[in-house]
């Protein structure tokens, strides 16, 4: 590998080209290695969770929820963007209780995805949940989410057949899958 | 699972927010299904395609790069945006061998991922490239990219550790991991 240095950028300005309600964009000028200027835009992101939860049986809480730029309803592991102050595990029980219902006695943080390098900031801690108890759900005003059980199996086939096509849910089957067969661990806290 | 009714977003109108030179937003608004009306942000993308290029000797070509959004060089498989008009198979023919300086002999499709499905229309498709031949590469014009080798097992091994976080190379690793143990398969073509 090359230093580093061949392949960094500087920040040379920055401009603000949006402070939508939901979108935040910014185009900053960059000196490139090579000591030429280009400009890169993208999006600031306050990062998320995403929170699989595992019930005694084995079986995963996802969710079904119509994304608006897919034009169609999707299958996803629940998330939910950090509050501004909030830890990622206080988001984390907090998004899960809110848009499922349950509330998990033991958690487990496996680690983090980056879903957009080229455009975003955003970055989705991955978290494990058990020890589930079923609670009322709380969403917010505007949000129409179902909540449906699946096997990991099952999930495992929808990510190869194509039924499952969100990135992070797919991390997520992964993730699963390498803690199952014991390649991968997690170091479980109440 | 509920008829999609009760989850479906009507669109009900449009307004571009931003027309950059890399990112189009637009803001709509839209009939819930619930009949209250609210905004949706997102970015159009015209897709692009992810390239996992493996050698004779099974090690994967992957890149080394600097993504300004993370303020760092991250290791990934290479992707590129697909082109007006043009075949995903072309752009990942193009794309590999204008970033890396290979070409390949046979190419199979195993799948789309969506990255970000809150925020932006873009899809990734997952090709598959063997029989690989290594060329002169032509980068892009500001465009600073390290070709690196490594085996399927370095790279499962960083995306358990963290060392590889970016959400598309988890999923392709992901994607190697069930090939190589034959839960899933690929349709091979010169």
């Amino acid at each position: 590998m090359s230093d580093d240095r061949d392949l960094i950028e500087h920040k040379t300005g920055s401009l603000e080209l949006l402070t939508g309600r939901f979108l935040h964009v910014f185009r900053d000028t960059v000196r490139l290695p090579d000591g030429s200027e280009t400009t890169r835009d993208y999006i600031v992101h306050p990062g998320a969770v995403m929170m699989i939860a595992v019930l005694d049986d084995g079986r995963l809480v996802l969710e079904r929820q119509f994304r608006y730029p897919m034009d169609r309803v999707m299958i996803e592991f629940p998330a939910g963007k950090i509050d501004a102050g909030e830890e990622p595990l206080a988001c984390a029980r907090r998004e899960l209780l809110e848009e499922t219902g349950y509330s998990a006695r033991e958690w487990a943080r496996a680690g983090v995805l980056h879903p957009v390098i080229s455009y975003s900031t955003e970055f989705i801690e991955i978290w494990f949940a058990r020890g589930l108890t079923l609670n009322e759900r709380k969403l917010d005003h505007g949000e129409f989410i179902e909540v449906m059980l699946a096997t990991p199996e099952e999930l495992l086939a929808w990510c190869g057949d194509g039924r499952v096509t969100d990135a992070k849910t797919i991390v997520g089957s992964f993730w699963l899958q390498n803690l199952r067969s014991g390649t991968w661990k997690l170091d479980w806290k109440p």
